[in-house]
Parts: C-alpha cells; structure tokens; sequence
C-alpha cells in the first residue's frame, strides 16, 4: 500500500506492505488522519522523542533506525475482519479507535510504531473491541477529530474544576482549542484565551472562548487576574516559567503542550503563591467515546479547526505549511484522495 | 536591647531600641527562637531572598541596607500591654504567635522586617489577638517549634491525601522532619524517608518514619515505588527533577523545600506519568494552632529536634554550624541567656 514512511528521520512516500489483521482485530481503510503536531515533534527531536516513548520495562517502543508510518486521528472504514472477531458492525462501517492495539504481548501504539502503520497510509489494522461506529451523518473529517478534541476533554476532566473556577487558555493551536471546546462543554465562563496569531484567535472564538487576547497587547498577569485555572497549550521552553510569574495565589497551571526539550523554572515562584502544576498527557477510553459523541451532537463544533487536507504525497509539505500558525490548524491526510 | 542583627548581610550582636506596642499589642520577652533554614538562605541569597519578599503592589517587604533582626520560630512571655488590648492573658504567660503582626496599615511579619524586630532579640511586639498561651506543662523549647512543625501541617494537608496513600519523604532536615510527623499525625502507612545523613535518619524514625534509607544505598525509583505522594524537602536545584524521573504514574510531588535558585525540569518526565507539583509556603491560624496543641499532647514528639541552644552571641556560629547535617537539627536562640 501507499503510505507517507518516516524513513532516515524523513517523510518519504513508500510502497509499504499492507497490514494483516490479527485476532480480535479488523482491516480498515483510512478515510482522512490529522497531522499532529507531536508527529513534528517527533521528526525534529527524534532522539529525544524515541527515548521518552518507552515501555514499563523501559524497553523503547519505536526505533527511528526503521521505517515508521505516523498518524494516530484518524477516521476509517471496515474492509475485513480478523481471526476470532465478533464481526458487530458490517464491513463499510466508518469507525473511530483509540489509536492502540490491544494484543496478547500488551498494549501497542499506533502511529509511533514500527510494526503497526499509522493513518498517513492507505490501511491500519484496528482493534475491534475498541471501534466506535461514527454516528450517522457526521462527516469524516470531523470524526477524525476525536483524538485531538478528547485531548481537551482530558486535560479539562484533570484540573479539578470547580463551581466559580474561570480559564485561560495559553496558546490556540490545536492542543489549545480541543481545551477551549471542553471548557464550554462543561460550562465554564468566561473562558480567556490567548496566542500571537489573529487567525488562531478567531478559532479560538469558534471553538468557545468568551475573550481573546493578544500577548503582545496584554501583559499575561493581567490575563490571569480574573482566572483562577490556565492552561499551558504551547509546549515551548519559558512558558511554564513564565505563567508561574504571572500567576495569581493558588492558582492551577494544567500543561497540556508537549515541551521536549529541558526547561527552567524558578520553584520559589511556585512556592510564594502555593501554585499547582497538574501535567496531563492522553485520555482515557471513555473520554475518547464522550468526545465522538460530543462532535457528532455538535457541542463541540470541530469543523473550523480543518485549514486543509492533503494525500499522502502532500504530507511532508503539510508538514513544513504547519510551522505557519496564520495558514493552519489542522491538516487531515485522506490516503486515499488522488491528486 | 541587646540583640543578633543583620547588617550588610552579615549577623552582628549590636543594641536595638526596645519595640513599643501599638494599639491591639504586646510586648514580650523572647524565651526561645528557633533558627530556620529560611535565616540561612536569606544572607546567602539576600537579593534574591528580598525580591521574593514582595506584598502585593510589588513593594519590598524589607531592604538589607537597614539593620534587620530575624528569627520568626518563637516562644515568648508576656510583659506588658498595649492601648487598646483586652489583657486576657496575665502577664508572665508564656505564649507562641504566627509571625505576623495584625496592622491598621495591612499584615507585616515579623522576623524578616526592618521595623519588627524578630526573635533573635530580647523584646518582640507581638498583635494580641494572634496569642495562643503555652498549654500548662508544655516545655518552652517544644512550644517554639510550633512554627516549624507548622510547616509540615500543611503540607500534609496541601497534598489532597485519600485513604491508601504512602509517602516518601525526600530530605531529612527540619522541613522534612515535620512533615513526616504531620504524616504521622493523619495515619499515613509506611512513610519512607530518605536521607544521606545517618543521623538525620535516626530523627526521621524519631518523627515517625515507618521505614529510613539512604539514598546512596538505594535509588529513589526504588522507593518512590510504593508510594502515591513524595514531598520535596531538600530545597536545592535539581532534586524535583529528579523526583519526576523516578516517580511512578500520577505520583503528586509536593514541594516544601526551598529552592532560591533557578532550577531545570524536563516537562516531558512529567507529562508522560501525568505528575503533579503542588508548590507550598507556610500555614494559616487554624493549623498553626492545631500544631501547638499536637505538641502540647505529645501527638507530634517534637522535642528531638532541639539539638542546640545560643545566646544572642552564639547566633553567628549556630547560622555556621548548621551547614552541617551530621551535628544539627534545630538550634535555639535564648535571648536572655547569658554566657
């Protein structure tokens, strides 16, 4: 099958063999795949990277010396099932997964794995037990939007919110708006947000927020001043410093962006104003399914966030188009589309 | 009188005018000071220490370029009223206060203050209203570790602990000391407690540690293992990163040391196993209180803790002296205590 192959720490287009479902597991065709921003990370600091993706047993879960199809928020489509599988939902059936496969030898990772491609390729194999039918009528594109929006959903369910508690959100990339829609699912007013990029601001406003912010035009204490919990949604070394520093008393610092390199703090920031830091990662497999069904009954309105698609020869210049927070946000690849 | 002051960041004994109470106020004589690790770093770090000492419009709350009487960990006796007082309390009794003076012009500490002399010194003006007699009994150097322990109070209680939470304790010194009798106050099995000092760990078992280790002997993965929350009792760069590389999955770290100095993380340690940093300073009345009576009913077994006593005279050679861990745990000052 065609697939976008990180190859050499580069994305190439391969011929690559296609999956075979195992036991318990389907073939799929992937219908559209989000391109996230940790697949960049992944590719310019692989080494780190790798290292940190490693198993219980400290055992690495990938290797950057082999080939590796990314790709882990996808929506698909039933082709075959498996030995030993309980065939519920007929072939043709567009579905939803966690992007993990539960096997006898332990849970596997899609999209960071050297054995189980990810949705920059034509096929996966899936888990059937872990299929979610896309409800009837909502369209791919936003279906494939559940595992970037489920992240907000988790990383909201993490902040111990209580009644009263007011949000601001540092940053409006991707990570940053699936965190504004699960503020407004659960109510949350007003929810403040913040990032340099006016068209991130204005998707910042479709996906939920009450007021946006230019950090160039407002100082970031002063943003903080009517909150109460923030969330971190850059991933950059200094943010995290810089939010203790603006930070009210006993205020709640929730980081949800991926920073991979080391960062420096000043703990007696933390200390004078008693701060919490609550660092998430994920979901979980029933916020996975809240937020399918979240999308599909419009609560959370995830068709703004799609600037682009591409085919699977359009995904090293996704890629690189990504760098620019004015052009996009999300970029699906559909491996299937021809150009 | 006569007293320990800082002067161009140095310790000096040196005659101070005798504080007179304001209205609401009492003077007492200092029975007994406890010197805190916080004394030390604030001649070590003094510019950094005064910058963090801020009140909310940002202005300093005391200037190393005047003189300065420090100690804030005391017990004390009463010897005359204020205007304005309603003299419960006879005088002659012997009392413990927060280290804080109750103001028309807003809250002002006492101990790192140019205007409110602390308790290295004979006389201290304390606010009436803040005054807890020293339960009948109760030795004077157990009640003047109420404020350290105090310390440890709440950091037990800033940790959100629930039913089969163990904990680590990582820095055996003072802080840490309190914090394993808090622990042991609220029932917490085993506390482990770690230190490279032998005798620091002798006082840990003393407290209430359930098991000691070194940390020579035994990596912190090792003992992080069976425990759901640690706390940070070292205060120096480099001990909460640390703690993030050997905490197991959702481990709550909570910082009690202080570290002055900036210090470096590596976000991803801490977003991969979800941690959480809760960051805590000080205590408030109701747990100040508690504290005394804890010590009063031999609940917390604070008295082997004192490990020295000084005059004024001595405070120099006591700021020197516990530098090292191996000789000192607490050392007091008592004023009136002539060579």
């Amino acid at each position: 099958m065609k697939a976008a192959v990180v190859r050499d720490k580069r994305l190439i287009v391969a011929d690559v063999p296609d999956p075979a479902p195992g036991p318990g597991e389907v073939l799929v065709k992937t219908l559209a795949c989000g391109i996230c921003g940790s697949d960049l990370h992944a590719l310019k600091h692989a080494d780190r990277f790798a290292e940190a993706y490693v198993r219980a047993d400290g055992t690495r879960i990938f290797d950057f010396s082999r080939d590796m199809v990314m790709g882990h928020e996808f929506c698909a489509e039933i082709v075959d099932y498996g030995p030993k599988t309980d065939r519920r939902l007929p072939v043709g059936t567009r579905v939803c997964s966690m992007p993990v496969l539960l096997r006898g030898e332990g849970r596997q990772t899609i999209g960071y794995s050297n054995d189980h491609p990810g949705g920059y390729a034509e096929y996966m194999r899936l888990t059937e037990s872990l299929l979610l039918a896309v409800p009837n009528g909502l369209a791919t594109e936003q279906a494939a939007l559940t595992e970037p929006m489920a992240v907000g959903v988790h990383a909201v369910n993490k902040a111990r919110l209580v009644p009263g508690d007011t949000a601001l959100v540092v940053g409006c990339g991707p990570v940053g708006l699936a965190v504004i829609a699960a503020l407004r699912v659960r109510g949350v007013h007003p929810i403040v947000a913040a990032d340099f990029s006016p068209r991130r601001r204005e998707l910042a406003v479709l996906l939920g927020a009450d007021v946006v912010v230019d950090p160039k035009e407002t100082a970031l204490a002063e943003r903080w001043r009517a909150t109460t919990v923030a969330f971190e949604c850059v991933g950059v070394p200094g943010v995290i410093d810089q939010m203790m520093v603006s930070a009210p008393r006993g205020a709640r610092i929730v980081v949800v962006g991926v920073c991979m390199e080391p960062d420096t703090i000043h703990p007696l920031r933390g200390i004078s104003k008693e701060l919490n830091l609550q660092f998430v990662l994920g979901y979980d497999a029933e916020e996975f399914a809240a937020t399918l069904r979240h999308i599909a009954e419009g609560v959370i309105p995830a068709a703004p966030l799609v600037t682009g698609t591409v085919g699977v020869d359009g995904v090293a210049g996704a890629f690189e188009a990504l760098a620019s927070p004015e052009r996009h946000a999300k970029i699906l690849v559909e491996p299937w589309r021809r150009a």
